[in-house]
């Protein structure tokens, strides 16, 4: 479903600028879990709304997301060559073509925030509501200032604290804010936002967790890019910091925590506790 | 007026990631001279609204637009050591960071849109026919589609229709965007914001046409930047391929057609009449 939209609500390419459309196409089309749709559409289901009118906002989410890996990857970030198995953006279209296409998508996002079709299901306030969550978390108060210091500490000895600025900003915002964009959407009550919130923050967490993990652990074919990037970049990760079984024991009981903060809800937050089951479980 | 809004708006360098506010800071505080923010204000005024209710969004365009310069300096795009006569943000604070302050400005001027005071100015849904506005301008249909023609012909033959389509998406487009969204937030009537769409078209070429011309003939000192860095990169623009004096004609009548526009308004528009002089006298 996600897919599909994507496929149908990105431009197509044409005249001069068709390249970089092109380029952003590649990168959404080269398979994600779409993670972060999916959140926002189990959540705006657990609030009692209707996923299939929320489609704007879930393709919003993989845009910045998409935007993100693309800029992350370039040669003056972590320089990666692959990424889920295929070339990267750089490598494929070139260094300044990958760069717009990373701000074409961002800012397409907000094109799609304010899509027609959302603003038929939810009202103009809601709307403007889930623009500022998400902007907030992706911008430089969550995503783009965990990814800065990421890469500001690269290298470096980390502790506790700075580790989890990274994690809870980097990744941790921006799938918090699926969820709580989600919510808000779907109409949503300010308790029931404040649960969905707790759910998708220590979902984000565990989410990083296990990416780290992966990335000592995991295997190169199923994740589709070279396994122990980080140790090459001298990354901070919880591994690193706390060992592998202690990381594994910190996403189960993050996955627990997620899960408790589903407790009032009934059948209709089934899928949210099927992500944070499958998000802890994952191999790639 | 719109440099303390900027100083107020903007967030604070603090945490791990503090760097990436500083370089945001940088940039921003580098002095340009605020056409667009002046631009919107100007527009909303001549509507019959308040500029001084429209800071937040007013302050949106100018993160908007310099982050387009922050990337645009970059190694992998025209590679500029100089800004307004400072050092460009990527060699001030290096190319890791300087992309992510320009990611930082583009997403935190969507959450600028979103701000309260904005909210308690203007109806919700209004508010949000602004952002569609800003990011179809901003994005890949305008700025960004505009910067990938311009890097893409870099050094090849070029036709006048191609050379339209870079200036109008270029730069043309965000201009356009500043006045319509001023006009919208002002409460334009449709007739009026199709008046002032006209005018922001118009000025928004000759703008271009006139940076076209300073970088052939203008002054490296009030420029704050060397001249002939277009002929350097071997860019299409209107002088190269008309001449100088045809150029100048050009920018001429395109002040013309954007003051007819105007013709229907009283004094409320005089600022804009006088921003129209000013964008084709300008020496900087």
């Amino acid at each position: 479903m996600v897919d599909n939209a994507l496929d149908q609500l990105l431009p197509q390419p044409e005249g001069p600028s068709g390249k970089v459309v092109e380029a952003m196409r590649y990168s959404i089309s080269a398979g994600g879990k779409r993670v972060r749709p999916i959140l926002l559409m189990a959540a705006c289901d657990t609030a009692g709304g209707d996923h299939s009118q929320v489609l704007p906002a879930a393709c919003a989410l993989e845009c910045v997301h998409t935007y993100s890996l693309i800029h992350d990857d370039l040669p003056a970030m972590d320089d990666d060559d692959l990424r889920r198995g295929k070339p990267t953006c750089h490598k494929a279209f070139g260094e300044a073509v990958a760069i717009l296409a990373g701000d074409a998508l961002l800012t397409y996002a907000f094109e799609l925030m304010a899509h027609q079709d959302l603003g038929k299901y939810a009202a103009p306030q809601t709307v403007l509501r889930a623009v500022a969550v998400f902007a907030q978390a992706a911008g430089v108060s969550g995503m783009v200032g965990g990814q800065t210091a990421d890469i500001l500490f690269e290298g470096k000895p980390i502790d506790a604290e700075t580790l989890a600025f990274i994690h809870t900003h980097k990744t941790g915002a921006l799938i918090r804010a699926s969820v709580e964009m989600g919510a808000i959407l779907g109409g949503a009550t300010h308790e029931q936002v404040q649960k969905l919130k707790g759910y998708g923050t220590a979902l984000g967490l565990a989410f990083q967790v296990v990416d780290d993990l992966l990335d000592v652990v995991g295997d190169q074919e199923k994740l589709g890019k070279p396994v122990g990037s980080d140790i090459k970049n001298e990354k901070a990760t919880y591994p690193a910091l706390f060992g592998i079984e202690e990381a594994r024991r910190k996403a189960t009981s993050l996955k627990d925590e997620a899960l408790a903060c589903l407790e009032k809800f009934g059948p209709e937050a089934e899928p949210l506790r099927a992500i944070a089951t499958y998000v802890v479980k994952r191999d790639r």
